[in-house]
């Protein structure tokens, strides 16, 4: 790709030097790796701002309609090679660095990863945005700068203990602040009425006001010179001095509470389990929104004429889950208090604009906000949530007259109680489109929680199975599996178009390229291997199977039934004679992720898995035959490294909880088979790969309601099976330490509790793990399976998933910049 | 001057579009005046790093002794033209401007004052760092960024309100922010002691830590390639997890404790009305100073050999006042406890490197720690005085047996109540040198508060008269004056030995110079006008005498005589015939300085003098004969504007209490007369441009104690003059107001508590008055007076008191950094 600044070896050096010289303001002689990164990464930069300047002249000239991404998560990872490999110049900068002394990959591990996400619904956030850029959409992600984002995981004694993670720390070369993008946003106040020609106007005034402040990071897209922004907000003071909120005198107090403001965008899901912490979530989701709306808006008027009825022409918003929903009434507050738009003129746009993205199916997860705590904190916002309750219950009146369950149910005011605003109703009322991210989880939408929605609106629902960008899962995270890829298919195009995969499947009985992929595999594995001698102290057998579950820690997720599987497998290797063990596939059982800070049973399980490891992992009787690790703070630098070692990848959640799991993709892209329930977007893959090369077992999604109530009408002693029971005995003995919190796990699903059917589809996964063993022992059986997998993963690109939303929610179509080189004379 | 990036036209747009596109993200089709400072600045930045980094690389190499100054303030004010003209670079890009179609003047305009200091102290900071960097003088300063600054003033209703100055809200292009250099700061925690060898030792652990980041702004040279820093600290949380200091599980308190570290630079003087207040400010003392003696030591140990004995032949550090004392503690604690010397050891270095600048004659203003709170918070230290203490009361004891007055003044802690430490005491014991800041400031020092002292070890005292830097307060702040010394001088070599002024004395008797002078005069004051109504809209006759007083507010610097002044004058003009009013000078009084946010009595100072400037500004039978301004948020930026139009300049404290004033310095400079007592600096002024050409009035220091005991003992009525209390039964008869805080400042002096002897000195201030206005009325002969001020104002450049610092103090040689040309050809 040609670049303004040229990127021959020469200039990408000079470009280094300059960046040492005079951003770091170091000397040449004096520079160290950190330095090294740190001025590699600006002359990055500014490769990335030509293209991404370019960009957004481009989307103005061509008056794009954009889709904008609102996300309270964006996961992005580390940005250095992702960067290099869209731009294409990985390789022109690592020569040039040779020269200087450095080796490229060494800097990318210098690199600290933005801890601005928590789990699968920042990734997704991450992934769409790589294909938004590389498919040529017009758009827009817009999320908060977290100063302090997710914590880091230590585990120390076994237990999981939360950091603050001050990733800051470290600068950011990746993003620009843009000081003179900046949006007031009020907090608290009251609501005036006024009459205005006659019309009574609504006027929020007083309270608090601070300023958003946007940070940019440039998303570049593969292989074209389309680059987005993911704007992130910061909050801090407002410079102005608002004489009638303060007290003139007490000057300290007003400065403390003007700091106050610095804390709003400071911490990634701060406490709710006290009001305060409430109030600063509710804070953080309305800062996101406000400024993203006013951005867009003033965005939107730029516009030569102004046509407020085209706005949904030019724009379209996506809500990643509910979190962001108020964008829906604060777009209304702008459009009817500030734009003075009647207020069914506002709703028909605002109706027309907005798109909600579900992610749960479990009601209890559905966000709620108390009415109290938005009527001090946004008191014009919740007379408009009235407004269009009031607006939607009557067309649930004429269509249902009458129908009092329907009307509560539909209701975005929760009655019972406290009365509360439920988001997910505010949400699907104020959006065009609803969708869910897998199919099964789709149905289950539109069969249980929003039922009563499917059915007055069944248009309104549609499915949108995840993906997941192959730019950073496979043609970073696994660099010699791509270059098969580039070799055998003959070029690099199947990073823009997975499907050419399909290419592949004659090559599956051609024991060369078996073996290729089988090397591949052992390299990242030894990768790994590496990587966990290092970060946990212990040692791998490359010939063992590597097990992999990584993923938040949950009890719906069952890594419970997963570490007590392991303890029945060690209790088998212990009574096994000398001859009987040299069947046994030696396993290396590989857990990840992190627990909620208040998430109690989630942390004993992280303590049990230590605990389990710990006398494992010492038994010189088991040797490689079982190993287990527990690997501290897993995020997306670690998975970049996990993932394309796997073999064997878990997603055991209980058929009907999980949305759609999103990481049994990479997983599978990067040619690792799946131990899994008929859950989440494990249904499709079962599909795409077919049942032979996947494992499936365990209670299926509409069996689960019957189980539960067997489960709760038999004795435990009957319930579990022998197997488990037996595991159990050994915890409460103290095989794995006199612990009282090890037999609360164990307490926790024993009493008629097993919520999530552990001792329900033990013998099935125990089934299913033997099977899994069984291949293994036929290696060259497991790599054609596994790489069935990696070639048939092509559906689970985000490409699809993103080309999906562009055409069937939001009518949307690519804008290709045009490339420097013919730019260039024009400028 | 060379420069590696060029500085012909093309080279400097070049940079500043390079900027535009690369530093702020920006297309060069959309950038504002904003945009165009900002990319102008990094565009001068990049000259300034290239200096920088062959300075202090130069240093390293020459294996230099460097001067350290420490100072809690550093009011440095706007860099852009400061650096421009100190490069030579003002014409260059003046002109590289203009083609972009913009002024360079209204650019300078778009830059924010850092708010890092208070008054004079701060300011004699940023002189002084001026004055090392253009004399060659290896040098650092080291200081605190506030995040928030001194607050902004702001008037409303004629009172001072204050807000809090986000200053970097704007970003800031003149610092470089070093992500790699940082400390460890520990508070609180304990001593443990532990036997090494048979040695005890102590070893302070547990509390808190948190971490002290150095930024970086370049500080040009005139004239010259040295280029120094200003290192300045910020707080931050540290990155590393202390798992002793935290329960496990409570997370969200870890993190809002670990927040907490952001707070302690954020802002300059905290509130110490509160223990909470107290606490943070000693923490931010204690922060500067063991960040800075840690970057002091680590640069010591650079060296080849590691000779601690050598340590004051390269380190001379200057405690500006006592704010960072502790810096003597710090040094011997990483000495002793960390380096591992002996206490006598490092007693001796210490005391060979240390020197103290003090600041005040008022015993009430020097500065004092309880012990209990330096224990809690660094108990360490605690110990390591009691020891200095110690040591030294040894000595006194030696000198003065068993003289208990001796011992008890002259210790270190003061023993009656809650024990305290007199950190000036500490100063003392720990320096080589001490010195006042005037002559008569000395002598005082030597006479009273430091009585004991100075009998005890005569040869620690000096005098080192304040200066201030003639590149920004000739050059910058009044180019026409210095380009008319630069043509009648022949070339600007006088910027940099102001003693060639002296070849101007016979210019005075030229009235083409005279004529000259006097337009200079008018142009400046013509700017100051348009300024005054711009920001205070009161328009000001530019034919007044522009009479000007400008400094905190405080009760001992007298405004209120000024300003009870001006209503005697103001009944004065209401009293006269037609015929009279045609002989009085017309006055624009115009007042300056922010009052401390707790100082009740300086801010309704501020209230009286915007009271009596509404009643006379809007008193048409006054027209221009009389116009009172109260200037709001006084600052350097502002200060640039005023002195240079300044006429006459009041510095009107009761003798015996100003320290130094400096700000006199500035107002001579720019030819303006003083009116003022003999106090301070307005001793030597007066010395130096003669008694002729100086306004001087009032009790003299000596009649100073006399005159308070005999206000003590008059009769109000007796005491003050016919004149005053006129003004008073006006201010009582609500003339200007109905407001009872105006009586209640006339109630601060009326009954026997005229502390600052307003009364006393009132006949002779009106007199002197009188004077003023009878020269006033001969246009040439005032002229004349004003250029002797500004000719024979030579002694009080900055330059001549670092260099006297440098060669009685710190024992410094210049060492010049070579041009870049001759440079290149060894890189």
């Amino acid at each position: 790709m040609d670049s303004y600044q040229g990127s021959d070896k020469l200039a990408l050096q000079q470009s280094i030097v300059h960046h040492v010289e005079y951003t770091l303001a170091r000397t040449r002689f004096d520079f160290s790796k950190f330095h090294s990164y740190q001025a590699l990464s600006h002359s990055v930069r500014d490769r990335l701002i030509e293209a991404f300047n370019d960009t957004n002249l481009h989307f103005h000239q061509m008056d794009a309609k954009r889709i904008y991404y609102l996300s309270l998560e964006f996961l992005i990872g580390r940005c250095l090679q992702n960067a290099l490999v869209n731009l294409d110049l990985e390789e022109d900068y690592r020569e040039a660095l040779m020269d200087l002394g450095y080796k490229l990959e060494e800097l990318y591990d210098e690199e600290v990863d933005p801890a601005l996400g928590n789990g699968g619904l920042g990734r997704l956030a991450a992934c769409f945005l790589d294909s938004l850029a590389t498919l040529n959409y017009p758009s827009f992600g817009y999320g908060i700068r977290y100063t302090y984002g997710i914590f880091k995981q230590l585990i120390k004694d076994g237990y999981q203990v939360e950091s603050p993670d001050f990733w800051l720390n470290h600068g950011n070369p990746w993003e620009i602040e843009r000081l003179d993008v900046q949006y007031q946003i009020r907090f608290y106040g009251f609501v005036k009425k006024v009459w205005d020609h006659g019309v009574e106007r609504s006027v929020w005034e007083g309270g608090e006001t601070i300023m958003a402040r946007a940070y940019d990071t440039p998303i570049p897209g593969y292989n074209t010179q389309n680059t987005i922004a993911l704007r992130l907000w910061k909050s801090h003071p407002a410079s102005e001095f608002d004489f009638s909120s303060f007290n003139t005198g007490d000057y300290f107090k007003a400065l403390e509470q003007r700091q106050k403001a610095e804390y709003i965008t400071s911490v990634l899901y701060p406490n709710d389990s006290t009001d305060a912490g409430k109030e600063l979530r509710l804070k953080q989701q309305y800062l996101l929104v406000s400024a993203s709306m006013q951005d867009i808006v003033r965005r939107f008027k730029r516009r030569k004429v102004l046509d407020w009825n085209a706005f949904p022409q030019k724009v379209a918003v996506q809500l990643n889950d509910t979190h962001p929903a108020l964008a829906i009434v604060e777009l209304l507050r702008i459009l009817i208090d500030i734009e003075q738009l009647d207020n069914m003129s506002a709703w028909q746009i605002v109706t027309k604009s907005f798109n909600y993205t579900n992610h749960t199916v479990l009601p209890e997860a559905l966000e709620k906000w108390g009415v109290p705590l938005i009527e001090k904190l946004l008191p014009r916002h919740l007379e408009i949530i009235y407004l269009i309750n009031f607006l939607f219950l009557e067309k649930v009146q004429q269509k249902y007259p009458n129908n009092w369950g329907k009307l509560s149910a539909l209701s975005i005011v929760e009655e019972e109680g406290t009365k509360k605003v439920r988001m997910a109703n505010l949400s699907i009322v104020g959006s065009k489109f609803v969708n869910g991210v897998a199919k099964i989880h789709t149905e289950l939408l539109k069969t249980t929680i929003f039922k009563e929605f499917f059915e007055m609106h069944p248009n309104k629902f549609q499915n949108k199975t995840n993906g997941v960008t192959p730019r950073r899962w496979v043609r970073c995270a696994n660099p010699a599996l791509a270059a098969l890829y580039d070799r055998v298919l003959g070029s690099d195009k199947w990073v823009l178009d997975m499907e050419q995969l399909k290419q592949l499947e004659s090559h599956v009985s051609d024991p060369q390229f078996v073996r290729e992929f089988q090397m591949i595999k052992i390299e990242n594995k030894e990768r790994f291997v590496h990587w966990i001698r290092k970060t946990c102290q212990v040692d791998l057998n490359v010939d063992s199977l590597f097990d992999i579950q990584v993923k938040r820690i949950h009890e719906y997720k069952r890594q419970l039934m997963n570490i007590l599987y392991v303890i029945y497998r060690y209790l088998i290797i212990k009574e096994s004679t000398p001859e009987e063990r040299k069947r046994i596939v030696p396993r290396s059982v590989c857990f990840g992720g992190k627990a909620a800070p208040g998430y109690v049973n989630a942390k004993r399980v992280i303590k049990l898995i230590n605990s389990v490891a710990d006398v494992i992992n010492n038994d010189h009787q088991i040797g490689d035959l079982l190993k287990v690790v527990f690997m501290p703070n897993y995020n997306v630098s670690n998975a970049q490294i996990i993932i394309p070692a796997a073999e064997l990848s878990q997603h055991i959640s209980t058929a009907g909880t999980e949305a759609s799991g999103t990481s049994n993709m990479k997983f599978i892209m990067n040619g690792c088979l799946i131990l899994g329930t008929l859950d989440g977007a494990n249904v499709e893959i079962d599909e795409a790969v077919g049942r032979e090369n996947i494992f499936i077992f365990g209670t299926q999604v509409e069996d689960v309601d019957n189980m539960k109530e067997k489960m709760r009408n038999t004795d435990p002693h009957e319930y579990f099976p022998q197997e488990l029971l037996k595991v159990f005995t050994e915890i409460d003995n103290g095989r794995f330490g006199h612990n009282e919190e090890l037999k609360w796990i164990v307490d926790s699903i024993r009493y008629k509790n097993d919520n999530y059917l552990v001792g329900q589809d033990f013998k099935d996964y125990i089934k299913a793990q033997q099977q899994v063993d069984d291949l293994y022992r036929q290696p060259n059986e497991w790599a054609k399976k596994s790489i069935y997998n990696a070639i048939r993963s092509y559906k689970f690109s985000s490409d699809r998933t993103i080309y999906e939303y562009a055409e069937d929610i939001w009518q949307l179509k690519p804008i290709k910049v045009p490339e420097p080189a013919a730019q260039k004379h024009e400028r």
